[in-house]
């Protein structure tokens, strides 16, 4: 049976309701999407694109108050209706009527606006589920864990900790369950070259080795880890790339620079640990491009789809 | 007038001297090439690679002490030899004797090995030159010079001072004078957020508005640099990119992962700031492939060779 997935409607200045009726069909061939948008709204906005609603559109109604779509705007009208919809779909699936959540892009400035306290989704989905949610970027050819995220770059090196990243490698490992081991990269240059440039790589070596071990007592006969921290300059050269799909970085550029020089526009957002699964586009409002009759590029939000879907 | 151009052999256990053989005919085409390699040597090599010596391949004698190769061998008779090969690829340069070098790949350890005190050929040539050489890797469609280099992650904040970052800004655009505006890097995720990820974006900013006014005392109606720092990781996306040639990186893997994750192959290095102009392959003595039959890729080299001719 297809999986159900509320997806929530993003700011709807921008350009992810353009998505959510361009990409219907070729959506609900693969899920059962339920969209967290009120009928008012919706055809106020397909009037605005000149699109069509198609037929089996199925809505949540009474998200949050009506509002007037200025498009390309940063509004707070906008910005509440984005969370309330973000937050429909988040209590849907934590009452088990859908199977995860797919989200489309909100503007975090129109949320600002809005006095909404949350700088974006996984932020928010922290506070909501008071877990550790693991942040994981990619596209089927290439995933990124982010073992720091939002934090000034003087300041990761201090955050690596043999006890703190052991349990991120071994909740990521548990969530994601690849089929090839998982490449964790180091953080000096040359992997720190035997701890002339650096001497994280032994703390993370110990880690790999002890969630290593963890893991060992649950499930049998894996390879869960290179077993070594991969030379970050040389981890995403096509070669050394085609051993791994899942990459565990320790900080934003790390990973987040090599995968959008590759796989820009298909790259998705997953929020791993979490009690539900939602996954979401890798882009934002492109209020440079929303109901200007352009058509945005759908791959990313096909591939937020087809994760959920199991296929990647 | 084709310009001269010394070769330094490299380690002739490694396939240096392979790449120079095979290529020697594209190289001739572009440029006047002169290998620092013993006759004797040449054709120890050229036997065991069972390849023909091109008959224009003009060699300098008495480099080195002869010796034994032992193809994929780690050996201090070849590093020493590297060593000297290049030496006198510099001692020509130096006497204007060539218009530049080109350096094929040495080992490290078989430089220390053999008593060599640098770790490598961009080392060797600040310490002969007793210059602030700037290194510069890419290729035709991207290059990317690296403002810090070989130090640990955790040292390289500190390392941005306006004072150090506008001289070497000043110093990139005259030894490069690109077309396009260079791209100077932010350090931290999403270039800081306006100072909530971190505050070196506004040193960074800062050294490229007096740089930028130094500059402008000699040239005259160019924009040297983009105002103000990119987000690093989108600014390797492909349509940020295809606005600039020339990066600057405030650390080695920030450029260099998103370089060899997109131009692994075609890659070389580029020592700027020196009295003489060098360029070298990126790619090491590949001990793996060495001797074995295997063709290696040319790319890097002749791009090395054509940055010297002056076509990219």
């Amino acid at each position: 049976m297809k999986k159900s997935v509320a997806i929530s409607i993003g700011d709807l200045n921008g350009i992810g309701i353009q998505l959510a009726l361009e990409n219907h069909n070729a959506v609900a061939e693969r899920v059962k999407p339920l969209y967290c948008i009120d009928t008012t709204m919706l055809q106020q906005v397909a009037q605005k694109l000149h699109l069509p609603i198609p037929k089996s559109f199925d809505v949540i109604e009474n998200i949050a108050p009506h509002f007037e779509i200025r498009p390309k705007h940063i509004d707070a009208h906008s910005g509440l209706y984005a969370y309330q919809s973000f937050l429909k779909a988040v209590e849907l699936a934590k009452a088990q009527k859908v199977d995860a959540i797919c989200t489309l892009p909100i503007h975090k400035k129109a949320w600002e606006l809005a006095g909404v306290k949350y700088k974006g989704h996984t932020d928010a989905l922290r506070d909501i589920f008071q877990q550790e949610a693991i942040m994981m970027l990619g596209c089927p050819q290439m995933y990124v864990a982010l073992f720091t995220e939002h934090i000034p770059l003087r300041d990761v090196a201090d955050k690596i900790t043999v006890e703190k990243l052991t349990l991120f490698l071994v909740d990521f490992y548990r969530t994601t369950k690849p089929q090839k081991p998982i490449a964790v990269l180091g953080l000096n240059p040359h992997a720190g070259d035997d701890g002339v440039l650096g001497n994280e790589e032994r703390i993370i070596t110990k880690a790999i080795t002890k969630a290593t071990q963890i893991l060992a007592q649950k499930y049998f006969d894996v390879t869960f880890f290179v077993p070594y921290p991969l030379v970050p300059d040389v981890a995403f050269t096509p070669k050394v790339r085609s051993h791994y799909s899942h990459f565990v970085a320790m900080y934003h550029d790390q990973g987040l620079a090599p995968l959008k020089a590759l796989y820009f526009e298909e790259a998705i957002n997953v929020s791993l640990n979490l009690p539900i699964v939602r996954t979401s586009v890798d882009h934002g409002t492109a209020f440079d491009i929303a109901y200007s009759g352009t058509k945005p590029n759908a791959k990313s939000y096909l591939n937020a789809i087809a994760y959920i879907k199991g296929d990647v």
